[in-house]
Parts: C-alpha cells; structure tokens; sequence
C-alpha cells in the first residue's frame, strides 16, 4: 500500500519517476485521500479530480523557487502529499498536523493560507510584481477552477493579467464542468463552448483580455500534463492553460453525484454513506420548509444564492421544483447583494442565503446598494456561531462587528425555532429594510415568540429579576438561561434575563429602566467583543453608576479549535462568570 | 438662454422636439452645466460627454415607465435636467435641490442613490428579475462608463446576464477611452481594439459571455443615438449597445485633459482655472513627496492604486517617474488588496492608496487575503474625516468601525505632519502586519513624534493630569487639545490628553494607571460610534468605577451636511462636552 507514495518525501523525488511509477503514485494518492476522508471528511471531488495535474506540476516545475497558488486550496490535498505532507493522509495519527487549505506555517511550498474562492489570479500576480521589480526568475503558476472563474477578484486578476503584466504567469483553469453545486454564468457557457471545439470557438474570453491560451483536453492524464505544462515553462508572458478534468475521479458515486461530493463528511467507501447521523430537525430542515411554502404562496419570493443553496438545505429537486423563484448566480456574492436590491426595488421579496463567511466580499454592496436604498431584502446566513466551521478562513464570529455597524441594516439574532421562523416570515414581508438574519447554530429549540418585529431594537425581557440582568444574545441566549438558573441557584436572588433579539441597535428605554433595580449588566454573545453587541450596551451605561460586563470571542483568527475549550479558556463557562459577577457584586 | 430646455418639463417634452430643436437642446444642457459647474464644482467630463445619449434615451424610451440605472450616476446630471430638474442648473438659487448623483427622494426617474463604481448592470438586472416575475413589460437600460466594466461586481453582473437573462435588458457601455484617470486593464484594451475594427474584432468579450452586441461610432451624434436605441428597443434578450463618445466634449480644455476634467471646483470658464485656492502644504503634497522619495531610494516599494492615483497627489508626471515602481490596476479594489498581499508575500513594499470609502469593496480581501496571511502591506486612506466628503454615497465615517476590529489590522490616526510621515515610513518597513493609516483631513499641523510604532496599542500621553482624561484621536486630536484647554480654565484643574495612535487595539497597561487618578475618560473620534475606538474604551472600564464618555458620530447616512452645524446638533462642541463633563463629576 502507498509504495510509490511512500518514497515521496519532496517534488524532488516526483521528478525520478517514470511514466508508469507517476501513474502508481496517482492510485496511491488517491488511496490516501480515502483513507483521510472516509475518517475526518473533507474536500472531496476537488481533490480526485486533480491529482493527475498536480503529480504534472510537481514534476515540471520546481517548487518552492516555483510558486504554486491554490484558488480556494480546497484541492491543494495531493500537492501536500507530494512536498512532505503524506503522513497527514497516510497515518491516522497525523491527520490534525494537515487543515484542509495551504497553510504557510505547514510548508514553504504553500504560499497563502487561503479558503475563499477567486483569490488565486490575484495573489500571483502579486508574486509576479514583486518578482520582476526584484529581477528575479521563476515561474509563478495559479490553479483556479471553473466555478472560482465567476468572482469579481477573480474577472478583475484576470483583466489585469491580460494588460498590465508582460512576463512569465501561468494560470491553469481546471475546468470540471461544476462549482459547489451546478456551475452558472456565461464564463461556465463559454467554456463549455471552448471544451466543445478543443479551444476553437469563435470568441476567447481570454484571448479578449489579452491573454495567450491553450487548451489541454486530458487534464486526468499525467503524460498529457506534463507536455502541456512542459510547453508553457518558463514562458515570457501570461498564458491561460485550460484543462479539462473529471472532478471526483476515482470514485463512481463522486463522479455521478458531483455536488453531493464536493465535500464529505466521514463516510463508509462501499457505500457511500455516512457514518455520522443528523438530528430530523434543524434550522436548515425549518429553512427549507419555510421557503418551499412560501414560493408556493408567493410568486413575487425569489431566493438568491451566490453558489451556496445547501446553506438553506436546498437540493437539486428542490431548486428544480423553485423554477424562476431560484437565482443561484454563481460564485458571485457582490452581484447577489446588488441583484437582490434591484428585485427589491422593482417589488420582489428577495431571501439571499449563504454562508456568513462569503457574504464578507460584499460589505460595500450592503451598506451601498441596500442599505443607502433602504431596500428590502433579507440575507440569511448560515454559519454564524463560534461553534460552527473552525478553519480560519471561515469563521463565523466576525459577523456582528462587521455588519451590525452599518446604518439601516436590521440584524437579528432568534434563538428559538419559533422566532426564527416569524422573524424570517415579518423580514421577508416587510417594505423597510435590509434585514439580516444570523440562523441559529445550536440545536432546535421551542419557545413561544412574538411574530412582528417593526418596532426595531424592542428587546424582549423573558424573565423580570433584579440586582443583575443578562442580555443574551442570539446562539448564546441558552447560555443566558443557564448563568440565570446559577445565580439564582448560588446567590439566591432571581436575576432578569433578556432576549435582545436585534443585533443592532439597542432598546435605550429598557435599558434605562434596569438601571432602577439592577447594578450588573451582563451581556453574552456567539462574536468578537471587538465592534460587537456588548460594548455598545457598555458604551450605553458609560457614564452612569451601572456595571457591564461583556462575554464572546476575542478578535483573533481562531484555527482548528475545540469550541469547549476554546469557551473555557476565554472564561466563559457558567461557573467562570459566576466567580467574575460575585466579585463585582462585592 | 436655454430657451429649448426651458420647454423640457419631463422626457414628454423631449419626445416633441425636432433633430434641430434636440441639437439645440443638447447645447443648453452644456450651457446649464457650465452654470452650475463653474459655480459649485461637480463632475464634469462624464456630464458633458453624455449629452446627446441621454437625450436620445430619453427620446427613445418612456421613463419612469422604462428604467435606467447609471453606473457611479456621476454623469446624469443630462438625465436629472430632463426628468424637471432643470432649476438646480440654470437656477443658482436651486442648485443645492440637486445632488451630483441618481436620488429616488428626487424624481420617479431615479432608481438608485448610487456613488461607488461597476454596480449598475447588477441593479439593473434585479429590476430584469422582478418584472419578469411579475409579468410586467418595460424595458430596463444600464449606462456603464468603459472605466467601470473594471470592477468585479460589473464583471460577475456581465458574467450573469449573459447566460441567466432571457428577456429584455439593455446594457450601453460607454466608452470615453478613459477611468477617472487613464484606463487600465484588458478590457480597456479590449475596447480599444473593438472601437478599431467598428465593432468587428476575432474576439468580442460579450459575445464570449452569451450576450448580444452593437456597436455605434458616433455616441456623441443624438440622430445616430437615437437610431441605434430603437432599433435595441422592446428587444427580447440581453444586448451590449457599445458606443463611442467623447468625455468631456464642448470644452476644450476638458477633451485636451481628460483626467483633470472628471471632476471639478469651481473655476473660471475662460482660463478653466479654479476659483478658489488652496495651502501650498497639505497632507497629499507631503505623501506625494514621501512617495517620489521612497520610490528613488527602495526599488522594492511600489505604489497600487485601484484607479485613484490623486487620493496621494499622484499626477500623470510623477506616474510616469515612478515606472514599474507604480501599479493602476484600474478600479478593481479588491484585486488591488490581494495584488498588494502578493507583492508583500513575495518580499516586495507594497503601499495601497485609494479613498476611504472605496476600500469598503475589500473588507474581505483585507481579512483573507492580508490579514489571515499577516503579509505587510501599507493601505493608506484619504477623505476618512466626517469633515471631507459630505455625499452619503462617499462617506469616510464608517473606516475606524469597518476595519478597525478585523484581527492583525493595526490601524494608526496619525495628529501632525511628523507624526503621519513616521507611521508611513515606518509601515512601509515593517515586516510583521497589515498597516492601514487614516490620512488626516486637517490642515496640516506640527509637533514632534515618535519614528517606531512596533510597539502596537501604545498610547502617547501628551499632556499628564489629573480627574479627566481626554483620549482624541486622530483628526479630533486638535478638539482634544482645545478642550483640555478648556477644562483647565474652567474648572481649574489640568486634565491628561492622550493621542491614541493606534485606532484598533488598548493600551491596557495606560488605561489601568489612568484608573489611579482619574475619574472620567472622555473619548473623541472622527468617525461613527457604533463599533469604533470610544466603546472598547467603555467596555474596557465597564465593571469599573470609572465613568467613560464618547464622542463621535452616530451610525447614520448623513448626506449633504454643513460639518460644524452637524457637530453642534451633535453636542460635541467644546462647550457642549464641557457641560456634560461638570455635570458626570458632580
């Protein structure tokens, strides 16, 4: 097993292969990555699919004087095994030293830590600058698929590269014919087209922008490769090389299903299914009961998604079954933000879902093209909690500090089942605003809420105590109960317990009024404190005689933690913020 | 005078007129534009080079009923006059009536309040959406300028109409050869090329994204404009009506100097010098000569501009010295970060200007692509002071808040020239961080400052006292001088004033002594609030005895204010904050 693999320490030792040993060597990565991935999940098709091409660029180019940037790094998992890294795939006990991107404190053959689409064209350029101001030669190559292609960071790079740099830049577009899920745009058309005429149609978006091209139809056969990466060495000027490749290769489900691939959780190879079991219900589940009814109801509801329709459960079927009342617009956040606002304006009720990570790109879309416009819109988004995606490229916990600080716009944090729906339903209805919508990352829960949410920044008192209120927002509200049974429990006095409801914007007369009967404020959020909820309540009680203390994360980019631990050393567990309200109260 | 656009009370009246009255009309305009340009200032080569397609618009198409959407809007003023604005024109008394941009508080015949660059064909292709949700009939147009298609939020719109529309929807591009200053990237060339063969070029760049095309040579030919929009009228698919104009046309001085043209302060229509005048020593005169300096000396620093070459004084002259050594990578804001993390990665100083409000595009880029990386990379901002662009669409308020809680940011607000040009230096030679500077937008000042920063979230006491502690930063360092003055007079006793420097961390350590001798912390900003410098402070003292005051901006979309009645309304004279202060220590 892995007796290629095995003798690969370095791209150095790629280059002693011949034909036949370069192809074991793809059979053993690929065995790898099954053996990782049916254990701890990952990325999935991205990664059969190009294990081939980058065998190839291993064995022409010399990395680390060559540089290798990685679109998303998301398929980065066999050029890790090739520079040092196979004991990350190989040996079960070392899977923890190898996250799921290039990481440059894992090697000097990975440039950027990176874990967001459209970036790679960009970055390399960077690398090309600063290589030609330095007179320095080497080859800088960008691997970006066709889905990342979509992106504005990506069309700007590429737009650049085709005037603005006049020395050796390779970019390889790895062309599976899908993004996440069904690859959308007319870039993805176009490219259709070029693979359909062995890069022969009659208009070459690449050549358009400037750049040279050439096209590459077995991008699954290492031999091809290298003559194809052979041609382009050292090249005096920035090429396009578009290949052809078969994502998920290697696996007949992965290559039959290749949305459902792209990413795995640990599953059984035989198969195919997972070994880890769901809860029926789940803020995702409700989410796509929710907007099923609602189009069927509404013709005027549309749901937009930037290539991201599993962040509200949507299926293929179900997307089917949507018709018009569906927009998934490709890797393209900043258009789905501006897109949204114009079908608000011309009377549509548009629901934008994704991932909260990815809708950081469009900062300047919400507060300009919604915000100014008091369009209403609703953005959902999944993956807001501390306690969702731990990889530092997509953390959940900036959200509030990043948004919630932009004029106009409604953030709202629910934190029962019950609210999330009527809050979703009022945010989809209503004519005033931009609404945003952290959807819970904890487990289902039920409590009664109110169901009209226009009177903004209304917090909403769940239990009326004294001496010491909590406002606990959001994911952390149970957290909130629990701390109000605690002190109840150990300082014998029953405590008020707030559920602010709005992320943005503070409830200035309830906050008045517990300055009658309370001394200690605590407010508990699933964020950064930094920009965040808390210190504007702190801000608020600034110059008065009251105490605030504020709980949630530190500004920081956490990396592969354990949420527990992570909570415990930040001294946030019941029993930690119990000893800290006994000391103020003192 | 202006005796046919006297008759134009709505596009109505434009549809009566004759070839000969329309030329006419398009005189007038040009006349109403130099009346209220000489006098007010404003943009000016987009206005006059768009005349006659405006006119044609209006006479072809049936606004409001038909929709337009101008990209950045900075060239309706044709259209605004047109739809009964035309009394903030040829009325000095109603000029202020008008903003310099699209405004649906205005007229019906405005979609958008837009200022930011490359979002019209994504608004406009939401409008698409919607009535075809709808089952309404009308047509939808975006104007977009050839320096704007840049921008990667105009390129995913592209990317998406070309394969997602299937109904009307009309997209005229353009093209004036020119950004604000020169254009830049492939798709400029592109233009060029297709200008060239009159449409007819191998490769069509819209054509390769699935959308039709048309070209028409004499954009600034109202018979010629008017032909090719009806013949594009009520048609039943995306079409790219590509015309050629001239930016600037009927001034000559505007067509002989494009950039210097976009945009203008009042001036004197003979000389076409400006009215009014300026100091010799500014805070752009010092970083143009930092830059010249810096560049002659390190062959490894280089400039990047997401095409505002002027935020850092950078005239076509100075480019030209500069060389290699200065990158316009056209407006493509987030390639640019990404560009400059590149550069940085591969040992290169890169040093990014643009305006405050830009940067908005690359809240991610700035968080992924440089902060995650830590690559040091400088990004200087200007028009970052509530004191500068008063346009809502180009606000500087929000920079501290967005950006200054993304982790590995530092974020300095220098007080005097000494202090600025250190910070800039020394960011440029620093080796560790993303350094973002806020340039001020004070007169320029003097007083010596420290030349190392490395030392990250230490403050600077500049004056020690007692009882109150004013922490001013940045541009409101000044305020806190004159207040600290005030509180010696008045109340007898001399407070301590801070210089924070650093906008985006605490000093703990200065904060903690200040806790000795101090019962209130007063803290101003030049900038919102909510999410900004004064609530960490706040949040810092919460469960302290001391009382903690901010001053600053409240979360607002102010548009079109006098600054000194705003800080009046705003209680943050000295004399006001004065009043609150004796009334906290009684």
């Amino acid at each position: 097993m892995y007796d290629i693999l095995k003798t690969v320490n370095s791209p150095a030792d790629v280059k002693k292969l011949n034909t036949d040993e370069l192809n074991i060597l793809a059979q053993d990565i690929r065995e790898a990555l099954f053996n990782r991935l049916t254990k701890i999940g990952g990325h999935f098709g991205p990664n059969f699919g190009i294990v081939e091409a980058e065998i190839a660029m291993h064995y022409v180019f010399d990395s680390p004087k060559d540089k290798f940037v990685f679109d998303v790094s998301h398929q980065s998992y066999p050029h890790k095994m090739l520079t040092g890294r196979k004991s990350g795939y190989i040996d079960d006990e070392h899977f923890k030293e190898d996250s799921g991107y290039t990481n440059p404190e894992e090697s000097e053959h990975d440039l950027f830590n990176v874990g967001h689409t459209s970036t790679s064209v960009s970055l390399a350029s960077g690398l090309v600058k600063a290589r030609d101001l330095k007179r320095e030669k080497y080859n800088v190559i960008a691997l970006i698929g066709d889905g990342s292609l979509t992106g504005g960071e990506a069309l700007e790079a590429l737009d650049f590269a085709g005037s603005e740099i006049k020395s050796n830049f390779i970019i390889i577009v790895n062309d599976n014919q899908q993004a996440i899920a069904e690859a959308h745009g007319g870039i993805c058309e176009h490219l259709n087209e070029l693979r359909a005429t062995k890069g022969k149609a009659e208009n070459n978006i690449f050549k358009a922008l400037g750049l040279d091209y050439i096209y590459e139809e077995n991008g699954n056969d290492i031999k091809s490769m290298i003559e194809v990466l052979q041609k382009v060495k050292d090249i005096d000027h920035p090429i396009v090389v578009h290949i052809n490749t078969k994502k998920g290769k290697g696996y007949k489900l992965a290559e039959e299903n290749k949305e459902a691939w792209h990413w795995c959780l640990p599953f059984d190879k035989n198969t195919g299914k997972y070994t880890i079991s769901f809860p029926s219900e789940s803020y995702t589940s409700l989410t796509v009961d929710y907007i099923m009814n609602k189009a069927a109801a509404d013709k005027d509801f549309v749901v937009i998604t930037p290539a991201m329709p599993m962040a509200a459960g949507l299926t293929p079927d179900l997307r089917a079954k949507l018709g018009e009342q569906y927009e998934d617009v490709g890797i393209a956040e900043e258009h789905a933000v501006a897109f949204a606002s114009g079908i608000a304006k011309a009377g549509g009720k548009p629901l934008l879902v994704t991932n909260s990570t990815f809708i950081q790109r469009t900062y300047d879309q919400i507060s300009q093209d919604l915000c100014i416009n008091n369009n209403p819109a609703t953005i959902l988004l999944n993956y807001t909690s501390f306690d969702g995606l731990t990889d530092v490229t997509h953390l959940g916990i900036f959200t509030i500090a990043a948004f919630s600080n932009i004029p106009n716009l409604i953030m709202l944090a629910p934190t029962s089942k019950e609210e999330y729906l009527n809050m979703l339903d009022w945010s989809v209805e209503q004519k005033e605003h931009l609404v945003m919508i952290l959807m819970p990352g904890n487990a289902v829960t039920s409590r009664s809420a109110d169901k009209n949410f226009s009177n903004i920044n209304t917090f909403k008192i769940e239990q009326q105590g004294e001496r010491v209120a909590i406002l606990a927002l959001g994911d952390f509200y149970q957290r909130g109960e629990e701390l109000a049974l605690q002190i109840e429990k150990n300082l014998h006095f029953k405590p008020t317990l707030i559920n602010p409801r709005f992320a943005s914007g503070l409830d200035e007369k309830l906050l008045k009024n517990l300055a009658n009967n309370h001394q200690l404020i605590i407010t508990l959020e699933d964020g950064i404190l930094d920009g965040g909820f808390g210190q504007k309540i702190a801000a608020f009680y600034g110059s008065s005689n009251m105490k605030v203390k504020n709980y949630g994360l530190q500004k920081e980019f956490y990396d592969r933690y354990n949420p527990a631990e992570l909570l415990q050393k930040l001294g946030m567990t019941s029993n930690q913020i119990m000893t800290d309200i006994e000391t103020i109260l003192k």
